[in-house]
This record gives C-alpha cells, structure tokens and sequence, in this order.
C-alpha cells in the first residue's frame, strides 16, 4: 500500500467512529500529514459538532501549515450548522488535499474542490473512492436517490424458518448471532418492524451493547392493533418510536406524549400502509439507513416492492422441517426462479454456530 | 505431522480412490514402508477384486520382507470373495502392521490382529482413527446399527425455497454446485428420490461425470404414479432402478426387465410407503450410503423420521420470496424450536456463486 493509501484507510478508520450517529451527515474521517508522520486526526461525531476537518486541523494546531489533508469526503464550502471546512483548511495553511471522492450534496458538489484550488490548494479527488462510497452508501444513496438504506435482517434455520409450527421461534440463533444484531442496531438510523413481531414477540429493539444508540423505532400497524402494555409504547418515551398507522384510524388520547403517530395512506393491492410513504418520511427526518426486523410479511412486502439495499441473513445450521412451520420471507414472491433477487458482493462470517451471510440487492 | 501419521494419511487418501465404488466393502487403502520410504502401495477398487494390503504387497514384492505395513482398516481374517489379507500380510514378511481402526464386521473384529500377533507380527491400532471411521462411516453404520448412512441433499434459495408459487425450479444453483452433486451420486450407492420430483423434473439422476458410476435410483411412488414414458423407467435396464409402490398396487406387466418392482407396506400415519422398510431393502441389497434427492415430501418425512445422517445443503444467494413458493423441507417438523434437528461439524465451501453447508445430523 502507497503512503497515500495509507493515510486515507485511516481516515476511513476514523470516519467509521462515527457509523449511526452522524445523521443526517455522512461519516468523514480526516487526517493531516507533514513531513510523512500524522500530525493531527479526527472524524466527525454527530450532526451539529464540528466536521471531522475542524477536529485534525486543531489537532495538528502550526503543525498544519504546508501539510496534506486526507479527507474521506470533498471539504465543504457552505454554512450548514457549522462554518465551511474550506475556510478552515485555508486558514489552517493545508497544502495539498486528498479526497477520497466528492460530495454529492447539492450545496456542495464539486464546490468544495473549486474553492480550494482557487485558493492555490492542491487538490486530489478518487483515493480509496469505492470504499468511501461503501461506508456512506447509506447517506449518498439518500442524497441522490431520496430514498433511505434498506438492510434486511433475518434469522431463519437452514430451511429457511424463523419458526415452527407451533409459532415457537425462541431461538432460532445463539447469542454471538444475537448479539452481532445488536451491533448493526447500533449502526443503523431507524429499524422497520410490523405488528405481527410486535405481537409475537414483544420486543424493545434497542441497542443493547455498550455505549449503543437506539435506532428510531417504527413499527408498521396499518390497524392500529399495538397493545398500550407492549415494550415498544411503554418505552416510547425514552427511545423515539413511530407507529405507523392507516390513516383512517384515530388513535387513542392516551398515548405516550412521544409515541409519533404517522397516518400512512394504505396500498390498495397489499392492504397495508404505503411502504413507499414510510420511507420518504424517515427521508424527511433525517434517517438514511433503515434496518428491517420484521418477521414474514414486513419482510415480503420489501422484497416485492423491490425495497431492499442490503441482506444481512442470519442461518443456524440447524432444520426445523414441517410444511406449517413459518418461513422468512412472505409476500408474493417472484413467479420465475431465475428472477429470484440476487445477491451481490456475497460475503460469509461465522458468529458462534451460526453463518452470517451478507449481499446487495438491486442494480448497484 | 509424524512419520507414521504420514504414511496413514497416504494410506488413507488411497482408501478414497474407491468411493462408491466397493460395496459391500469398506473403503481401504495399504501402504508397505521399509527403511522410511514406500516401496508398495495399493487400494481396494471393488468387490469380488483383491483387497489393499494384497495390491500393496503384490507391488512391494521382496522389498515387504521385513518391512511395515499401514492400512487403514484392521487386515481380514476370514475367506469371503477373496482369501484372508493376514495370511497375504504373514507370507509377505511383514515385521509391523499399523491399523488405523478395528473391523466391526463380526467375522474380523479383533480377528485380524489376532492372528498377526499369533504369528510374532507387531500391531498397533488407532492411528488417525477419526479420519478412518469418517471416511468408512457408511460401512460402519451399516455393520454396527444395520441402516445404511443417508445424506440429505438439497439446493434451496437463501429463503429457504426449492420452486417460485408456479412450480419453477430450473434452476436454484449455478453450474458449479450442479456438478458438485454428480459428485456426490458418483460417491454414493443409492439415490433416493420421490415421484412428485419426477412428476416435475423428469430426472435421470445419474452421474455425469468423467468415469462416473451411477447410484442404485430409488423412487418412492406409493400409488404408482410414474409414467411408462418417464426418463427413469426408459432407462431402466442400462442404471439399476427401484420402484418401490404400495403392495397394494399390482404393477402393469409392460415394465422393463430390468426395473425392480419394490411391493413395500404403507405407513399408516402418512399415508406413504414405510421408509424403515425401503432402507431395510437398502441394506439387504448392500448398499451402505444413500443420497436422498428428493422434494419437500420425502425430505421431510425422512427428517421427520431421524433418518438423517449427513446434510449437504447447497444455498443460491438470492431471494424467491413469497407464501405459496415452495419450502425445502415438508412434512411435520418440529414443534419447538429448541428441538430443530441441530447439525454437527458443520463447514462451508463456496462452488461457484453459491454455497454448500455440509454437517452431520443425530448423535453421532
């Protein structure tokens, strides 16, 4: 690996610090080099605190002057909530700036390169750019696509159940599995549920890791059937909850003062709330990344809306059988096996028993 | 790895150039060592041909006097289709005989070694026994628990489907994995399979590929269902193939010469022939291993049944989606989760886009 790439995997390193709770910012890692040795590093922690830039730039304090800046992401040029980050550089005397690609953001787009070259910086945009793109997929997607990141969780036997007969599922994983989800809640802006696992399951889909960040909450009840005793309203107080509802429905007056009710128009074909409005609601709050934990039928509706990113599958190497038993994925389903939904960029990873296998969905 | 554990390894490798191949025998495989090198070597290829140790004395002619002999299973004691191998292993001057485990079959069990010890040869059993007992554990079941071993094979979508809500199947995996299973026909001795998969497929089930040898075919029709035109009964008279219906039934007289008629009694719970009775069959024939390829219907009876020894499950990374889609695994299954058929050592290897989950079912 060049010295290039080598300062900029580590800026990738730091931007990653921040998975989860930079929205609705994309994660940046930055790293300020002079002379060949790292003389200041940061990344940015959430909206509102200073860019990742601002935090190396301090760091490397007089050390910045005629030094390179590795940046994950092209500096920005406009006042959001806080002053441009070209301002700073060009204070701060960088020389040189690597980028590893531009920010599609509409204020900023290009801009921020053509300030700094104009300026008498050099700039350099494209190292390590496909895994820059990896890491943010979920903020550039909701920036030039307006839709968010959908990651399909499931968690089924090699059979492809997620329960038996007798509706038992308790556990279809083991803890490593277990707990490997509650990582990817950590990193994840709002997790996507239905009433049917809320009924079934009474969850609460917090992060329950170390220093985890609770996702928002959405459950999908296009009949208003959640119990006022469930997990999900007895805690909606403390971690944002939405209760997505047909909109035809008036919910009761005596609900927590923080439960969100979002009234969804109803799909006709499906008779279910509007995934698609759902989704551009979470756009509208600032939520890019969307982990899906519902059982069969949340599950199938995406898939056949042609709604999920990702697929993160969860298999016990173990067979549950029976005709009756609950299978992961509902919906319609596809009519031709060769237009089942592949995965991309497959990858397989062991968590105690269990296989961890990952893929990307659509066109890429 | 110590010397002794090398010539074993050798020895064993050699066993393995006769799978599928030796019923009703065991695999085995022989090398004669003298003064640190092999000056002989051999395998069993078939029934009714000499045995390893013969083949391997046979090469080192003169050189085994005096010399060590490694064989991975106990040397025979009895005349079955050719003459004992402890007399072969005494005349040749064999000085040590290494064994990597005991014969179960009752005329040998211990026989063997002791003769050789009688007889002022040294022997030493036990080396790399694990891999010998896994390599033979279709002639060992069958000899000890008197049920051939039978691996369930399936190739399903990542959701656990084998056919879309039509009934399209073609095809779940990619080439690779198709051909890994030709592979494993060619490996066992019996294939069993269901009329609803030759209702929908019209199979041949054999083993296309370079020298392979194709399986005993075993179709379940309790009612008699497979049509005269069918692949099957069309090449009945080149692959031995079983019919195994209802004794109810009585069979049209215009069948071919060759394709056994199995007249097998009826499960009364399911309402379909009785499995124990076919695998009784099974044995009876000398056939030791069984590769069920069947649908959801005899797959799931089978693992209903804990007939299940090995599991070899081939997974398409894709999704098919869908409630009337076609689950792998029918039948009753399981009724809590807790007690889903658990696999055992379980491994991962990718052929091609897709990938195959072996492991071993039952208590081992």
């Amino acid at each position: 690996m060049n010295p290039d790439e080598r300062w900029m995997r580590r800026a990738l390193a730091l931007a990653a610090r921040g998975w989860g709770r930079t929205r609705p910012n994309p994660m940046v890692g930055a790293v300020v080099v002079r002379d060949g040795r790292c003389v200041g590093e940061g990344w940015h922690p959430r909206a509102g605190e200073p860019h990742a830039e601002v935090f190396a730039l301090r760091a490397a304090g007089e050390a910045a002057k005629g030094a390179d800046l590795y940046v994950t992401l092209e500096p920005c040029c406009h006042h959001g909530r806080t002053p441009p980050c070209v301002e700073a550089v060009l204070r701060a005397g960088i020389r040189r700036v690597y980028a590893a690609m531009q920010d599609p953001f509409p204020r900023v787009a290009g801009g921020g390169f053509m300030a700094l070259r104009t300026a008498g910086v050099e700039t350099h945009c494209g190292l390590l750019e496909p895994a820059a793109r990896t890491l943010n997929r979920a903020y550039l997607q909701a920036t030039t696509r307006r839709m968010p990141w959908v990651t399909l969780k499931m968690a089924s036997t090699l059979d492809g159940k997620i329960a038996t007969r007798t509706g038992d599922s308790r556990w279809v994983t083991g803890p490593a599995a277990r707990r490997q989800v509650h990582r990817l809640r950590d990193r994840h802006d709002a997790i996507l549920t239905g009433i049917g696992t809320v009924l079934a399951d009474n969850p609460l889909l917090t992060a329950r890791i170390p220093n985890g960040r609770d996702p928002v909450r959405i459950i999908l009840d296009t009949r208003g059937r959640m119990p006022p005793d469930s997990a999900m309203v007895q805690t909606a107080d403390e971690v944002v909850t939405w209760w997505c509802i047909g909109k035809d429905l008036a919910p009761p007056d005596t609900l927590p003062a923080r439960l969100k009710v979002v009234r969804c128009p109803v799909d006709e074909r499906t008779g279910r709330v509007d995934l698609n409005y759902v989704l551009a609601e979470v756009l509208e709050a600032g939520l890019h990344s969307v982990l899906c934990e519902g059982g069969s039928a949340v599950a199938g509706s995406l898939l056949d809306a042609g709604l999920v990113d990702e697929v993160v599958w969860f298999l016990a190497p173990k067979l549950c059988g029976g005709t009756d038993s609950l299978a992961a994925l509902g919906g319609v389903g596809v009519e031709r096996m060769s237009a089942a939904h592949k995965l991309r960029e497959v990858r397989v990873r062991q968590f105690g028993s269990d296989w961890m296998l990952t893929g990307l969905l659509g066109s890429g």
